[in-house]
């Protein structure tokens, strides 16, 4: 009951596209066949997707005896999205066409206590402002740029709510940033993007329930269950971060003892190697970056204290892990984020034994462990499809027009 | 993509047999408000449910100025449903008229060791038969029998596949019932059964997320997420009991160290005390529920033992219900089963003071902590309520014949 016929037709729109970026070209029937839904259904969506742009017929393909089917492509240049992923350490743009292709990057560096949200916004619109001229697009075919934020975020009102890692407490973050860039702004975090962008690019498409671990300076799941992002009431689920793993372990700075986060984020990996081994060339204080590679590197060479501190922090995923595997019985963990791309395969090894001993036989059983398989920065990646999903779900299904969604405070540029 | 249009006309169907359930009398139009269905909708769920015999028209109402609605109500007669409870050391079946009011109880002991499959199944039969007897009625009004046996349950195939605590692998426990019980047979396990209670007719209705905490010999946690159950790939979600709280801590029967259900299943609690205080009368050795009852007694009394151990449960109760904040953003988290009926109050408070200590400020802030409201078994009325549910289900749209669905060999006696 929770679901009105408008959310329906809205994944449904979603369905019908991730199917057409997937399969490109593809025909009504074929998608029909995909997606479960009639070839009505299908051929009314397809109708409004071409009416907007967003796909284009591509001719013909003999269907046997019967008449030639139709042929849609996505429409790679009808559009472009932006995605923004504010991270700890950088801002990270991208600036995609219609296909999620990267057309444009920029990133820019931030020095540690440059966190003040005056500052932030500064790094982001000048980073928009980059790939759009990089990309050399007119800013009207921009539909829409998502920002992703670490900690708990209010999507509806764009704010801030609290960023752990700065001490942001309600910053208006999207009010700020429209005084900058004239686009319609999403706002989301990084724990939602990655996992948007594997429900609709990745691991999870096609599945019907999976959690996105992300590994990074924090931690943290998405979920993808049932097909769409469990949110919560309050826009907050996925903080298995700040879930105990170790009752009265380490001091986290979320005010808990004993967090998964405080064990295997970056800082709690760095903490790994420095209570094993506290004078290890492998260590680069106050650099997460340099440590995780160093570790990376030692691994590949044999390095027995690299090899020990992955080991040790798999232990530590391992059981946290198998927690999410007993609890939400998923089809698919994805390893995603820096931490999980730079220590790759390795660690993944390490990762399924650990959980292998800690979960219950069954529904390890039914559980794949895979390495992101996104090429590209994930989280850019999920913040362009919030934009996308966003310029879909603006779309009403009797009008051609395109409606475009109300956060810019000023039309876009023409 | 994964809902089917079948799908949600079950799930409308349920919705609308759910609030009458709850409103009786009610009319179209306060259904259609209250479902978010429109009337139309709602008119052909209610026309289907009546020619079921499921509603019966029991006269109108006025509204102002215009026609007299037509007011409907459960036929409370049309029909009974059996909820089975099968717990570690008991068989308790109850059986409901169709508005979910328990007509008959039977309870059976079963002593230590005495859990083979075919002796739980002789209990299971005698109880079932018991209730027919009590309650006077045709057998061919039974429309089924849900059966909760603890651990993992494979539903289609009825089978019993772990039953940590009687150590049963893959047992058909549905095909051996099906000797002896001519009705249709649905199983699952207490946690589902819990929560679906609690959906239909408990703190969870109405709420878009809801976690049921079970307290009993064993411990998890039933999920309702976006108005329905959330199952996991193979129906093994919810087993929250072992997560692991204290990474290396107490040894479970699941192979993991320092799963929460070593620290606030009734063993563990039973654990706990002996742990503070050896020679504590409270102990009753070999006996959770005579334990369990004195703790609550003790705690009346003002007994400082039994209340440090209560804190102290609800210590490890408080950090493990905060990871299901954190990871979920439930807007409520029910406690259910016997253990959480017989601590009550004094230990709601504790936990509620505990999950503040550990959660994270604004999910915690989102989420309500409350005692199931439900005054039966909880068990009981969740199994009953998946036999209306597969009730529901087997009715085709289109005809008006009840279709059994396919559990039981036999006819169901005229
Ligand atoms: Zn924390
Ligand atoms: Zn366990």
């Amino acid at each position: 009951m929770k679901r009105t016929s408008r959310d329906i037709r809205t994944a449904n729109r979603y369905g019908v596209l991730r199917e057409i970026i997937a399969e490109s070209p593809t025909s009504r029937q074929e998608l029909a066949a995909a997606t479960g839904l009639s070839l009505a259904t299908v051929a009314t969506l397809v109708g409004e997707l071409l009416d907007l742009g967003m796909l284009t017929e591509v001719g013909f393909e003999d269907s046997a005896g019967g008449r030639p089917r139709g042929l849609v492509a996505v429409n790679a240049s009808g559009g472009a999205l932006i995605g923004v992923d504010i991270a700890e350490t950088y801002v990270r743009v991208e600036l995609f066409d219609l296909a999620l292709n990267v057309l444009a990057r920029a990133d820019e560096d931030m020095r540690p206590g440059e966190s003040l949200p005056v500052q932030v916004v500064g790094h982001v619109a000048t980073a928009v402002g980059s790939v759009v001229a990089q990309a050399g697009i007119e800013g009207a075919r921009v539909l829409g740029v998502g920002v992703s934020v670490p900690g708990q975020v209010d999507r509806e009102g764009g704010v801030s709510e609290y960023a752990p890692n700065w001490d942001w407490h309600d910053v208006p973050l999207l009010d700020l940033l429209s005084e900058h860039i004239a686009y319609p702004l999403y706002l989301d975090n990084p724990l939602r993007a990655c996992a948007v962008a594997e429900l609709w690019f990745g691991a999870a498409r096609g599945r019907g329930d999976a959690v996105v671990v992300n590994l990074g300076t924090g931690v943290g799941a998405g979920l993808a269950l049932g097909g769409g992002l469990h949110r919560g009431v309050s826009n907050s689920a996925g903080e298995w971060g700040h879930t105990t793993l170790v009752l009265d372990g380490r001091l986290c700075h979320c005010g808990n003892h004993g967090c998964v986060e405080t064990y295997v984020g970056a800082p709690g990996i760095m903490l790994n190697l420095r209570e094993m081994s506290p004078r290890s060339t492998l260590l680069h204080p106050e650099d997460q970056t340099s440590t995780i590679n160093a570790l990376a590197r030692g691994v590949a060479a044999h390095d027995p204290v690299a090899i020990k501190v992955v080991r040790d922090t798999a232990r530590y995923l391992g059981a946290g892990i198998a927690d999410l595997v007993n609890l939400l019985n998923p089809e698919v963990v994805v390893l995603s984020s820096w931490v999980a791309a730079t220590l790759g395969e390795p660690l993944l090894e390490e990762v399924r034994e650990a959980v292998a001993r800690h979960a219950l036989k069954r529904p390890f059983a039914a559980t794949e462990i895979v390495l992101s398989p996104i090429p590209t920065d994930p989280v850019c990646l999920g913040a362009a499809t919030f934009a996308l999903e966003g310029a879909l779900s603006a779309v009403t299904q009797k009008s051609n027009r395109r409606t475009i969604p109300a956060r810019s405070r000023t039309a876009p540029p023409a």
